[in-house]
């Protein structure tokens, strides 16, 4: 075409069909120019040994059933029942725990790669746990190779942010009703210096001696006379209520405290102390994150091992790594450095103070709450940043990488669509979209404590790596 | 133009320009054909008498500066600030009450007029306050002339439903901070059958002794050991929460027991006594309405008898009539048949058993919350039906008949704007836009309860006569 007939076109009424970025489309449809927008992407985003790999896929696809051994996964997704049974110590609670163990957040990382916020929780946790006497005592033991250091994964429990777990700690204890696996996890500290932001003071241990000798001994018995309670209904009453069940739990939390108040006032403690524990949940809008945690956990931990399945069935952190795990492939993790967060910062703090991106709270993620319900939960822009129109075009992005929809947890705002249930990790590198996660951010440096909070862009190595084996798997 | 010419019309490219319905102009677009949608219709939905007094206006206009006394009036409601002070009797509490005064909801209407529902509530409030033995004794009571009854709006109240309050009930006592003025409300007395549906069963008074003799001696002492509740800060939060505050509480009831609760178990009462008080709230997500009724009530009380406003300062129904009341027109009522509400139904109930729209609880869209706030609430449509897209489109639609956008309540999903806040008349008129208003549904006949809830469109006779009354007062 030369310019001459580049006029002519120009001379006429146009009808376009635009390929690639859509805001060519819309302008011109802002000018009356009817414009069709053509949705296309060069798969993997033109990764070529990626696309050798898809190529691969397809003769995959002839000899195992990869659709129905997914559609089991998200199925089992579906149908868990995350059950909150009891409240223990990690030490009792966790089969094969043991003095020396420490759990942290993440995939595993040995002492000298830790990051800094996971090393200030593992030296808080010692002295909590009374293995040390100093700080500095502490920091030699963890680094004398006597202590042991695994996932939290490892032992069916979870972790946000360090995820530190020791011996002593009170942890909640799930059971998945369906499908009779247990999960554990911590209890949520609140906000501000507390350990699993990699601070470890004498007020943090404090905090955490009086969680384990008065919140959990209260809570224990409350649930005892309250009974089991069914978490899966409260993540699907949350879901309506402005929470997506990971950096936005205020009405996850205040639906909990109500179920247990009227409990928590029939024991027989001292009235401060009940008083104390039902201020402290109060207090901290983030107390239901260390409940919908276990429940991801152990509605996921169910559809791992599937033969065939390319389905997610982890996505954790420790600052230093992202790692994820996929169902067919079970307890391999792929690796890669963790990236950092895109978010809002507290006063006084700015991107330089920030660690990677860390914690096990993706595990809700995992599920399809967290970033991928964003759309129930607009008010979240506020904590992590963005628009409310982001965070529902997160959530419509999310269906293009997953399986099904979940059938009890809905998104009002999206006609009650059910949440994008079950990602599949081939359909991650097909569209190279990537999961959206929303998180906290913890300072850089041991001992500080939390900084902002935002939204991360995992690493796509973990994802193509995890690929690249399932294909591998199965092919030859 | 004649068939010929007609047919030559279709034979090239449309540019349509649409005026009216706009489905014409979607319908087009659909087709690809090019369509401007002008928004228009006749002023006053085209009633000539009403087109007549909006010329007069335009004369007024030119003598009193109407703009700016209704914004003086919709800043009053902005800056108002609604606090729990306490809680006492309507007998102890409020003003001028004696003995034999029975409140209603809605404007003033007599025995013989009222409603079934109304008339359940009066019969079940004489034989409560002890002032007749049985059923039939009240029934006589209430139409011998011997009992007083006046509107709830008329001693600084709000009632739900049937609003009826006597002497001994317990009521919240509110205080608007910033202006000095109180309002007054009952307790929520959850759902089912009970009285302010019209039920008056012996089990329906046996909750009434248990809450004035239990329940509101709890709240008050927990409320003074906590001291006064900024309810605007609750409302504000709530609307984060996909609560609209009027017909969806569930995260309002939630923040007022989280905030109770560490008091409660305070008390010196016995344990069982505080549990059952905890567990009444718990199961009761209507619990906050009769905390965000009175608060709406104190706000705009305050913007009342301004001169030159036409801002709409009460609206309410009692099963027989609606009633409006505007600023500059004082305690003056305009008012029409109440209409039926469109709605969804328990099981076993119709459209058959309801009574017209009834209640003081539309005091809160007076505010600019409950259906003016419905974007904020997606899942109410579960409740009181339509699409949460609907719920979008009506809060939408509202910020036309309204005069400014509140500082503190904010819907993320619009981007955080501002609810619509401070009802025009002259705007409803104009724009033949009528208030939106969600409301729960009673049966007609007395003694029966709750049957349903929806959406009722208000008649526009009261706006009508509303407005001609305002234009009066400023014309000759």
């Amino acid at each position: 075409m030369d310019v001459k007939n580049i006029n002519a076109l120009f001379d006429q009424d146009l009808s376009v069909v635009n390929l690639g970025l859509e805001s060519f489309a819309e302008n011109l449809r802002n000018e009356d120019v009817k414009a069709v927008q053509v949705q296309w992407k060069p798969p993997a985003g033109g990764n070529r040994e990626i696309a050798l790999f898809l190529d691969k896929l397809e003769e995959i696809r002839g000899k195992i059933d990869i659709d129905a051994a997914n559609k089991k996964a998200a199925e089992i997704i579906n149908k868990g029942k995350p059950t909150l049974i009891d409240i223990s110590t990690a030490g009792e609670a966790i089969p094969g725990y043991h003095k020396k163990l420490v759990l942290h957040a993440g995939p595993p990382v040995e002492w000298e790669r830790m990051s800094g916020p996971t090393r200030g929780a593992v030296i808080g946790g010692l002295v909590y746990e009374g293995l040390a006497e100093t700080y500095e005592a502490a920091e030699k033991l963890a680094a004398s190779g006597e202590i042991e250091f695994a996932p939290c994964h490892h032992y069916a429990a979870v972790g946000p942010m360090a995820g530190i777990v020791t011996y002593s700690m009170p942890v909640w204890i799930f059971e998945n009703k369906t499908y009779g696996n247990k999960s554990f996890a911590t209890l949520n500290e609140g906000l501000g210096k507390v350990l699993r932001y990699g601070a470890y003071g004498d007020e943090v241990l404090e905090k955490l001696r009086w969680m384990d000798s008065v919140l959990a001994p209260v809570l224990k018995k409350a649930l005892d006379l309250h009974g089991e309670i069914d978490i899966k209904n409260l993540i699907a009453q949350l879901l309506q209520m402005g929470d997506e069940g990971h950096n936005r739990n205020r009405a996850g939390t205040s639906l909990f405290i109500r179920e247990l108040a009227p409990y928590i006032v029939l024991l027989d403690e001292p009235k401060e102390e009940l008083s104390r524990v039902l201020k402290f949940m109060h207090e901290n809008d983030h107390f239901f994150l260390n409940l919908s945690m276990p429940a991801a956990k152990c509605i996921v931990d169910a559809a791992a091992g599937i033969e065939g399945s390319s389905v997610i069935t982890a996505m954790a952190r420790n600052g230093t790594d992202f790692g994820i795990r996929i169902s067919a492939l079970g307890d391999r993790w792929f690796i890669a450095p963790a990236t950092m967060v895109d978010g809002l910062y507290l006063p006084g703090f700015s991107a330089d103070d920030a660690a990677p991106d860390i914690g096990d709270s993706v595990i809700t993620e995992t599920i399809g709450i967290g970033g991928f319900a964003m759309a129930a939960a607009p008010a979240i822009v506020k904590f992590v940043g963005g628009s409310p129109k982001d965070a529902v075009a997160t959530t419509k992005r999310m269906y293009e990488i997953t399986v099904t929809e979940n059938d009890i947890f809905q998104i009002p705002a999206l006609d009650f669509r059910g949440t994008p249930t079950a990602i599949d990790v081939i359909k991650v590198v097909e569209t190279d979209i990537l999961p959206a996660i929303n998180t906290g951010i913890a300072h850089k440096e041991p001992g500080i404590g939390m900084v902002g909070a935002g939204l991360v862009k995992p690493p796509e190595k973990c994802f193509f790596d995890g690929f690249k084996a399932f294909v591998e798997k199965y092919s030859g």
